[in-house]
């Protein structure tokens, strides 16, 4: 089971507003399949429609229409197991003093909890578990005038990580919080002569291509960007910090095709891959050495490790695309069974080769393990697990839904006996250092000059080394709301 | 159409507060049929489970297991039109200061628009645009300590008709105006010897033979009764006014079988009906006079008009139980189609003879005019139309959903006028004065001694005038919700 | 439970055939909810649509719009209890050397399984275990050359009770069977002038005022009627044969306001409840005596007892409307729970009372039981129970879906044991010769002279006089068709 | 669009077969998405479920459960667009002289038309328009006594190509066309010491890893395998004839990891990659050249042709998982828009490139047009287009549902003029010698020996030269079954 996350698309200035978030959402589903939602606004007041459920089975085409107006947010989020949850679906959508406000968040705040309790203690109410709920209610208290003075005087209060897209009856406003934790991309779609163009802000640039929008940058940390009838602007409101990009978007979250801080994350991953293969070679040579990815997400990864090795990239693991929600497992025992229902060993690939499977991260060691036996069984003489990330040791408190620690392999155990665990015949991590290094080639090839620096990038998870402190989670304490 | 309405029903110290509460508004959904919700207590927290449609399709046998604990307030809305609708599903239930707390209305506050704007003036925010949210808002300002006394703070801000069910943690709370326009109920079920018994509230006591439970007696107006582990006690916070019990109640809401102020809402029908064949008798005396009733709900009135009159009861109309949502309308007009569909002509019974039919009211007007000429076409020699109430000119708010008053056949034109349009023979409306006179009567004969004043009952919708008084409705400023 | 049905709808020469076809099924639920068909042509070719559940939720407005064609014919089925059961979805739909022919059936082939045998031993294959696909390979079988000389030879080749609706390319055929077991009738829609009537057969005519058609007749015992292009004629192709109008259509379960026979089935039902009284008049008078039928079915004849005996009707049990496939019932007993759910005492009419319930006839007597309890838990003082048919004694095996003889109380009990079982005060049922002198009546009025005579009926049910010899079923062996 | 397809699985002598079957149908559904359906026997009857939909949506646990016994056959079937089609959910289980039996079916009778018309003339019916009801015909006209002996005889009156599994009670029966058009394989489950093996047949053998079945063999071109209680035997009850295999299955139908014929379809297109690499080099030599496939079909060959020509291999196109049923195209033209859902180009991997799409082949031509744009519009400097069979010119009549030859852009147009209209720098396909030797090349590896002969293969759809003859489908006559 990988980690989870939230994506969000909005956008301003376009008669189609609603049908271009719901295609935007559409494609960064990889981000989240648990719900998804929509906030449309005709300039006088917001339209909300929003359930539990993939983007193509919560809009039907009456939904759609139902959202008029030129400007649009939407929001899709992780799913989670079993059949009772918070409910949270996005975008959170309220009226207050001014008018309407929504907003889609993607990210974390650190200090919900004393948020909460502060408003709770000042006459506040609570109707979800959500930490975005807390920002509408700073939002809604701000002494300040416009929307945007209001969420920057909010968000001042605030810590932790956020990418946040928030629509009023006439502006659409996007944050990234001051260290860029989380991605967030401005796009502009071209509607011809003499007409503004639409502005498009999403977590990656993922759709644009296909709504006909051109990537513009990245939204820089700490900035705000505000898109009304008079167009765009930008302001900084916040006390510079150093950026803090999340690497783990770079390993697993973001797709492939996606340019995050101008650098394409395929490129990234087959630097890792070669990377990988420079500071982990497979013991005895290439003879026979087949390099396969685990579908689709060591993909590229895999490419880079076998082009540096010089060993051959073989799709040595086939992907269904049928799993459904619900399966039926044999009582009889299937050996690694889940895992079997979505991959399946290519064995004429695979059968008399020494096998090296390319990876992007380890979270439980479950998946791995299964993996590495059926590969055996499948006849490899050998089996080496190479993973494009070092090991992932500490939760994320910056929007990933990672386990508990105590769930972490790597936290609780070395390299060694995790590559014994998963019965690899060797194993090896990517280093921090290699990753970090990696990134920055890439970025700096994009961006020229120097490129960033080394430690602008967040990998609490791999070091610990969190760079914004956190307290619990109260979410013991709220009443819980239970199915759709 | 029928106007519409909300039932709430609540139980505490019970080990199946759920299941009961289910059974509960089941019971209760002719009052509502549009959402449905339940929120439950396990002592420690609260869980909620609610959504659109009819009980029986919102809650599964999974549904219900996952609302644990001894105390439940459910929710049943009425059903709106079109596909586009403000989300108003309730019980609605926040976290604030002192913990969690959830909240179920039958009501309207006439201060709504104020409250709501007096409360974001102050920083809150809505995320519906229900009135019910305004309470809890005062309800977490409130300086007071304990969830009783907050509610008791909050309420004294209010104005308008509610009955109101509040559940805490630990207390369930039942609240009824001043004025007792909503009816509310108290029950209890005996658990044995030995066993603390289980208090019951509801808007009607329908449901209690269902679940065991004995109605104990109507909640006051003005009272407040809060249910803890310590029992029942009773308080009564509010400056005492005069009752003003909603006569529609009697006329079409409750069911038959209830008994709302000690009285049976049956008998109540009857004696109106009996009354109106004195105020309106048929003109050319009772030879081949049948009198039938506009099933169901003009069964009683019709049972007592013909036993006073001495014509013939007959169901001379066949309601269908399987009228679904959606249905086909031929293309080619069919006359009368989707009064049709509902309800047939029982042609024997009709044909040749001089017909009576009785309802209990008419709205627009349009359903009775179809009626009649059904009749007709069945071959009636004569349709005689009464109605077992006065005309409806008022729209009501007080938590009735009735159309605006130019939509309102009654206001806008003379009864003459009324039964031309309908095409009746001839029409007769219960005066006012017979409708309190018998209410009064059955009342006093339930009660012992003077009864209820003439005065104390609502009758607003018939004559206009307005126990309380109100602002008109800001409901065109708020965001709208699309959809589930 | 009640037992259950079959109903059948067909209509040639109209614009919108099958949207009348859906309308008329809609009417005729009361006869089936399990499955509901329609099988349309358009002149060149079948267009079928079928599936499980009620009629509104089967067929969307695309489902409709898919079955072109001025000719349609449908049919509803009953309600089979569990999750597994025997997918019997009608009208079936073959393709055989003449062309397309589909067929619809209300009744039961008494020579079912000889006729399977020898289908089966010439060859023939069955898909479902349904006596219907048995008349479909004799039509195939045939010699002869149009569909209806088809037909009549196939049916020279069945015994039993039917109903059938045939429809081709280009001819609607419907057929009753020689002695007229199960209803059938015939009307017609005029298309102004100059253009043919549309020609509507249905089990009965309830739908007629619906969709603007006009009673014409019954469809005579063993007459066959051929409506194509150039009209409607009608041959009677087989032996002679005394009617057997089956009484538990007019006992039960046709609607109230059908016409069969020429007779209403609301005045026969009344008189039934009329001679109830005078056969088992209630001990001790008429002081303090309410007549309360079990709703719906039972309110025509609890009106004639009342009548005829002088005391009061009143609706002293309400039936819900919201009834659902699935509820939840508590874990604790709660007494006669299933009934509850459904029927609510009306406590002020029955309190102190001396009660009659009258209902239409006794199955397994635990419902009976319950509503007895429940109207004396209610405070009734006497309980008092009157049917308005004689026992039921025998298993039905011309197309009601009765229990075995084993499950019917009235076959292993005397009426002295069933009113103990019950716990009623006194019990009564009506006598067979007072049921038939009853319909007799009703009919005689209806047509003049004579009236049908005292053995124009079946009452295997209430007799065991069978008219047609049976075999027992071979169900047992048939491959079973799980699910939708 | 892509051809479409049909897949079966059955198995027998295993405790949990309908489970596993649910698994093996699962592993094919690359095969059909349509529909899917089980039929299984508990040694006594069969038991059916079949249904409109993905495996995963027609079965839940209920239904899996209902499906008693230790045998059971299975069938997915193509997805055909539009909401009528003609229904065929397979398997097909019917009633007849000798018991009960059920077939599932891939492939197309040739004489199809012919059989239905000697059938009806004999009295037949059919409820479907599929070939597979005419073989049960035969099969219950039979004058042969057991069941193989009952299907050998039937299977001897019909041409074209057929992979077929029958259940009766107490055998599965799999049956493959003399000329071993479609695929058929076998495998055995072994179940410990003194237990008989479980036997399992299916199109491919993709699920034969996760069930724990090893595969065995093919079943050979005019086999017939029984498998009963006594264990597994073999017959080959027709004349023989050559094998005509169908080369479309490794071009494009079966899944990468299937073994076909002994051979490895992985393989097979790696090396009609390597050998289009040679006949159809790109021009210009492998500076700044990718070789990018079309997801996920067109990867292996893409790797065989990346090696070939020392191109390097890169995803430059990146299929999205979320791709539902249902979407929201956009008013506005957005350029290529149904193709741009499912696939988004990989800018970094493209821009300033010169890019060879590999594709395994073209039908319409229009999506290949869509990508050639997309993958220009992303910066590539040139894009070739090579295909990895010969051009698709004509329909296949056995059992792949290709469009009509004037459909088929290659069927009337030259490969110039396909390029210029995909609007592709280059365009080159693989030759039929080409594929021929590469698959026999590949084949003659897996079973040494000289390998098949060069006509061992059905290459109809390439070269117009079909090995049955085939008469013209007599589809329009039949009725017309709509929705679900």
């Amino acid at each position: 089971m990988k980690p989870r996350m939230c994506g969000i698309f909005g956008i301003h200035g376009h008669a189609e507003a609603a049908n271009l978030t719901y295609l935007g959402l559409h494609a960064l589903q990889h981000r989240g399949q648990e719900s998804a939602g929509i906030v449309a606004s005709d300039g006088e007041r917001l339209y909300a429609h929003r359930a539990m459920g993939l983007v193509q089975a919560v809009f039907s085409p009456p939904d759609l229409a139902a959202l008029p107006g030129s400007a649009a947010i939407g929001h899709v989020r992780y799913s989670t197991a079993g059949g009772s949850h918070l409910k949270n679906v996005q975008p959170l959508a309220v009226d207050y003093a001014r008018g309407s406000i929504a907003v889609a968040h993607n990210g974390n705040l650190t200090n919900h909890t004393q948020l909460r309790e502060q408003l709770e203690a000042r006459g506040s109410i609570f109707q979800s578990a959500a930490d975005t709920e807390a920002i509408v209610h700073l939002i809604a208290m701000s002494m300040q005038r416009g929307a945007a003075e209001q969420i920057a005087d909010a968000l001042k209060q605030v810590e932790g990580a956020y990418s946040l897209l928030f629509l009023t009856e006439r502006e659409m406003i996007a944050v990234r919080d001051p260290m860029g934790i989380r991605p967030l991309v401005l796009g502009r779609i071209d509607q011809g002569e003499g007409v503004a163009p639409a502005w498009v802000v999403a977590s990656e640039p993922v759709s644009f291509d296909l709504i006909g929008a051109e990537l513009v940058r990245d939204v820089e940390p700490g900035e705000m960007i505000i898109v009304d009838e008079s167009g765009l602007r930008s302001v900084k409101p916040f006390a510079q910090k150093e950026r803090k990009m999340c690497l783990f978007e770079y390993v697993y979250f973001a797709r492939p095709d996606a340019r995050l801080e101008q650098s394409s994350v395929y490129e990234v991953r087959k630097a890792l891959g070669r990377r990988l293969a420079e500071e982990q070679p497979i013991p005895g040579g290439t003879d026979d050495l087949v390099v396969i990815p685990v579908p689709d997400s060591g993909v590229p990864a895999a490419i880079g490790f076998a082009e540096r090795s010089g060993a051959a990239f073989e799709m040595g693991l086939i992907r269904s695309h049928y799993v459904g929600r619900t399966f039926i497992e044999p009582q009889q025992s299937i050996r690694h069974f889940g895992v079997r229902l979505k991959l399946s060993p290519n064995r004429p690939v695979i059968a008399g080769k020494r096998v090296v499977v390319v990876d992007d991260s380890i979270v439980r060691g479950t998946t791995s393990r299964k993996i590495m036996k059926m590969v055996r069984d499948a006849g490899a003489r050998e089996v080496h697990l190479r993973i494009s990330s070092p090991p992932t040791q500490w939760p994320c408190f910056y929007g990933i839904d990672t386990p508990t620690r105590s769930e972490l392999i790597a936290a609780t155990h070395t390299v060694d006996e995790i590559g014994r665990y998963v019965t690899a015949d060797s194993i090896g991590y990517l280093s921090l250092e290699g990753l970090i290094a990696s990134v920055r080639s890439v970025e700096r090839r994009a961006t020229g000059g120097e490129g960033p620096a080394p430690t602008s990038y967040c990998h609490a998870c791999f070091s610990g080394e969190y760079a914004i402190p956190f307290a619990p989670s109260a979410q013991g304490r709220h009443l819980r709301l239970v199915g759709g």
